[in-house]
């Protein structure tokens, strides 16, 4: 078998129903299934290489390399497609992101995304949609739903084979805007993976993962029916639950800042006044304000004018991952 | 019966264990017991007449006069009282704090507790503690900590007659130190009576619930004890839980403000970095941080330092409602 270089670009995605708290953190199984859009404009694009002539696996991401030793989790992606190629050649891996890591946006989804496909494709196998996302959620959970395009849902399933994301709906379907809002975080917070592990010690988490099926099914209709207000209301109400399930685990995990405060209570302002505003923020300080395309121009201008907000970055709805060359 | 007017003072409470949801609104029969610190330091002065020379029931808050139709729930614990001692009288109220109503700490508790007092004094009926207790929840829930000294436990009970609190330890069991620091708010939040009424549509509320006897037993157990971490870690779980409720809730009710991130924040560091203090935050965006008397005024000094406190009051813990005259 021939094995050639293979490059997949991946877009980040923004859930609108959170992924916190695995059922199997090994197999990166989730408490509760989750929906997000994904990232145009924002993406990885990583270029796997199997060869006999390499000693070991390497990394390279923008201009830091990384030892064989020092791999983890991209590791453990190539021996998934090492096993499932049947074949045991080192791999080179080559990703970039466009966007500054020091924007503070997760970039893993879109990274595991890419590397799964980017993986597979030169290792000469090839998987469907949902075989992909599977693999991409082992390296990151979200990682699943960086795979199909457009608005998306990770079924969370009940074993490994049956845990992996569907598109709801194409990026044409709904012209939503994510507007990113960089705010500096004073230090290096816990990442998702700790966190995940810690969610079930919040005496908060079993209610919110008991709730999430009204939620999910709230914010599918919504996506369906282009229903904003809908859409807004879960999808704030949804991430102050995983807020509150941070704060409230052991050890507590805080991830919002004073500019973060700022910003939430802005959104709400606006949306109280009518426009069409919501918020959702990740494990980290940013604050995504997502709303219509025909009120981004506008929104985008109103965050920067923000105490506190370092940059803007603006995506629109975007594709699946795919590859590249 | 001769009818004297009659003095009362009783100090604000501030609460390790929050009271937060009520299974009978009307009643102020809350959903969880509660465990509160009188603030000696700062005091509401209630004097109560009654007169068959008033026409009306009339209050005065410091230079303030409320005719009697707005007096709300001043006139039904006045109507109470008047029940209970078989007499008509209007009566007369005049109420002033010892700190300004701008420092926003929630001056209710210290009021009906007086007010309670105060009024089953002029009235001449002698009540037990444990009576003005449940007398003093009818006009504001967390009143009924105000009537008993020191280290207080609010029993929920299961009915109104056995919903009243009553001492853990008396203030000179334990030398703690409340640094209030006072952080302004920009707008004008829902009230504590309007939130009490929607935390049941906090889809996480029935777990704050259910989990808060744990959290009681540890509290209680470490105000006995004057087990210091374990009331700090305790303490701010539960302060943080009241807040993932109140935001979770439907309106969604945010108390803080960028300030109380920054000192909550700062609050965290300090104990890892070894300094005995812990906060806690009612339905406001000013900041409790507890410490030993040892500690306070180094404290103090490091709180009056951070961004965005206007100021900072310092109340030990403080004994029971009183007659003064």
């Amino acid at each position: 078998m021939t094995l050639k270089p293979a490059t997949a670009l991946a877009h980040p995605n923004i859930a609108f129903i959170k992924y916190w708290g695995n059922r199997d953190n090994d197999l990166r199984l989730p408490s509760n299934s989750s929906i997000s859009m994904n990232l145009d404009g924002l993406f990885t694009r990583t270029t796997v290489t199997f060869s006999a002539s390499f000693k070991t696996d390497s990394l390279r991401i923008g201009k830091k390399s990384i030892p064989g030793s020092g791999l983890g989790r991209v590791n453990d992606i190539l021996d998934l497609v090492r096993e499932l190629a049947g074949i045991s050649e080192p791999a080179e891996v080559v990703s970039e992101n466009n966007f500054p890591s020091s924007a503070g946006v997760a970039s893993s989804a879109a990274a595991f995304a890419a590397l799964a496909l980017a993986a597979s494709h030169a290792a000469g196998v090839t998987l469907t949609e949902h075989e992909l996302s599977r693999l991409a959620r082992r390296g990151s959970g979200s990682a699943c739903r960086s795979i199909p395009g457009g608005f998306v849902e990770w079924h969370a399933g009940i074993e490994e084979a049956d845990s992996f994301a569907t598109s709801i709906a194409p990026p044409e379907h709904w012209d939503l805007v994510d507007c990113v809002a960089i705010v500096s975080a004073v230090r290096k917070k816990t990442g998702s993976t700790e966190g995940h592990a810690v969610a079930a010690t919040s005496p908060l988490q079993a209610a919110r993962v008991a709730d999430a099926p009204r939620r999910l099914d709230l914010v599918r209709q919504a996506v369906l029916e282009r229903d904003f207000d809908t859409l807004a209301t879960v999808a704030e109400l949804d991430s102050d639950m995983m807020h509150a399930i941070m704060m409230t685990s052991n050890p507590g995990l805080f991830y919002w800042q004073p500019a973060s405060i700022t910003i939430m209570e802005s959104v709400r302002d606006w949306r109280a006044s009518g426009i069409p505003v919501f918020y959702t923020v990740d494990a980290g300080p940013n604050i995504h304000v997502i709303c219509p395309q025909q009120q981004a121009q506008s929104v985008e201008r109103r965050v920067r004018e923000l105490p506190g907000v370092n940059d803007v970055l603006v995506a629109n709805s975007g594709g699946p991952a795919q590859i590249v060359s």
